[in-house]
């Protein structure tokens, strides 16, 4: 990165992908997405063997506005539930042979020492964006340093970004609409399930903080502004994964908020994203569409913790082993078209 | 099966899905189907632990009209190349850890003995339906009852068909407007990729055969006027499996058909079918349709060989996984709703 033009390897991956035993394009989306894992690899026998989710919980000044359905305690016992390994998350990854690694980028209580833990805590919650910034520009760089740092040493082709945060829709939304322009109400949903009273506290909320600045705005002021840790380690991380020519796996909403981040920051890095499934949080679909970004799947979840990104990484490893583990037509003696 | 309303399950298992640790509702269809597993299963606990994925090969006289793009050699080439684990499902199946079984139900040339294989050899090939009918009654009976012996045998709570055989798009398409009475030019397509002037052709040929009988007609009759081999064997599987309550994991648009069909011979198999994925044929939208059936993933394929059924086993693993292997808020120590 950056990218440079590489017409013959292009030419090959395509030859491979159309002489495997299947009619042209009979794989569909399977067949756009072992092109593009190929095109990242710079091979047309791509390897897609193994995957890391990065599970990062933070705290969120905002959450005391009310802004969520749940209270915020809820950060730290989610926390504590991935580490006990009873969470959508680890059942998901457990199933689907992903790696899971859970870490702290500063939820409101420091956890209990835990060896399965990863602490990185920038603080103890962001501040509340309502009246000010959330993070210091020292936040903010931390974060960014320490997802690269972890999107480093995780294992494997693809990298998941995953996230808990009680009130981190408000974050993502705000955020979105701070980065893209697009309105902010199309961008609030109803997060863990607010009612429509709820809902309607929650635009509030957000319209009295994004007014106190400038819309756009530049993405380090944007998350300094607004938060949260999560999403800046995960834009980090995808920055990291990407720039290494990884397949990031984007999950949902907020990861999508930390794609945006991370596009405006390294757009070198869009052909490594991979966009995991179409929430059912309100926002999602607009953010998809400024993206120009097609999900793979379409299951109206909403939960986050990556759970859409480790539903979506069978279909990744599929992609790749249709390249390297099919038989092309002459080897197999197969008959091709007349 | 018949099915007998067990309310208080019904509600056992609503409140086990409700009390696991993630807002109600979050994971979308995978709660869904979540339910309609624990339903057919009859308990709260349901388990998914296992797939095969019966793929039954046969040739189709039709063939001999020119209705496909490739030649009618292919059928028994792709039998070959599915016994030396080169096709897609062979790539599919391995990844996602499903049984693989390879069926002969009737191509044109028995093939070579080999112990990968099971022979339940129809015919060679079905008659052309141009002008008379395609199976015999005795036939058909064989087949429906080799099916359900094929899915007695077969491990795993869940069971995928899939099919090979050159030509099958066209007798899917009559045998879906016969049982349906959609119109016979909503339901052909393409196939492995005909032309303008193929497809024109395969409307015609249709269009003549199918004006040879009354629309609609009894399934048993319509089996016999226009086939296939793997289709009324795939729907003998899909009966004896779905009476068994197991899940029927169906494919594309020539397994929906066969679904039609055991639908119309068994109605009551209706709670175990679970369709995997919309094909990208033209016909299996309104087929789909007709049936009131929503597919799990859309990814604009049309390969068949069971690769779509394949690719959402994974799904039906995590939602029974949801069920068995998730905390729940009490036992988690997370909070729920104020």
């Amino acid at each position: 990165m950056p990218d440079t033009a590489l017409p013959a390897l292009d030419a090959r991956i395509r030859q491979r992908i159309d002489s495997r035993t299947k009619p042209q394009g009979a794989l569909g989306r399977i067949e756009v997405l072992a092109e593009q894992i190929a095109r990242l690899q710079r091979t047309d026998l791509p390897r897609m063997t193994g995957c890391t989710l990065i599970l990062i919980a933070a705290d969120h000044g905002i959450a005391q506005t009310g802004v969520s359905a749940y209270p915020q305690a809820v950060t730290g016992q989610m926390l504590a539930n991935f580490l006990a390994g009873g969470a959508a998350a680890n059942v998901f990854a457990g199933l689907n042979d992903v790696v899971l690694q859970v870490v702290d980028a500063g939820i409101a209580t420091p956890p209990p020492a835990n060896a399965g833990l990863i602490s990185r805590r920038l603080g103890p919650g962001t501040a509340s964006f309502l009246d000010g910034p959330a993070m210091t520009p020292e936040q903010v760089q931390a974060g960014l340093d320490q997802g690269a740092a972890l999107a480093a040493d995780a294992p494997g082709e693809a990298l998941a970004l995953g996230e808990m945060g009680i009130a981190n829709t408000a974050t993502a939304a705000i955020l979105a609409h701070k980065l893209t322009g697009l309105p902010l109400d199309t961008l609030v949903g109803r997060g863990t399930g607010l009612d429509d009273a709820g809902l309607a506290h929650k635009r509030a909320v957000l319209g009295r903080a994004g007014a106190r600045t400038d819309t756009p705005l530049p993405p380090t002021r944007a998350m300094a502004e607004y938060g949260g840790f999560e999403i800046v380690m995960m834009a980090g991380a995808m920055i990291g994964a990407g720039q290494a020519r990884r397949v990031v796996l984007v999950d949902g909403f907020i990861a999508t908020a930390a794609a945006a981040l991370a596009l405006e920051l390294a757009p070198d890095i869009r052909p490594a994203l991979v966009y995991a499934h179409r929430s059912a949080e309100a926002g999602h679909d607009a953010l998809l569409g400024h993206l120009g970004a097609q999900p793979l799947l379409d299951l109206q979840m909403r939960l986050g913790e990556g759970t859409g990104a480790l539903l979506a990484w069978p279909l990744l490893r599929a992609a790749a082993g249709m390249m390297t583990d099919m038989a092309g037509f002459s080897d197999a003696g197969v008959s091709g078209r007349p």
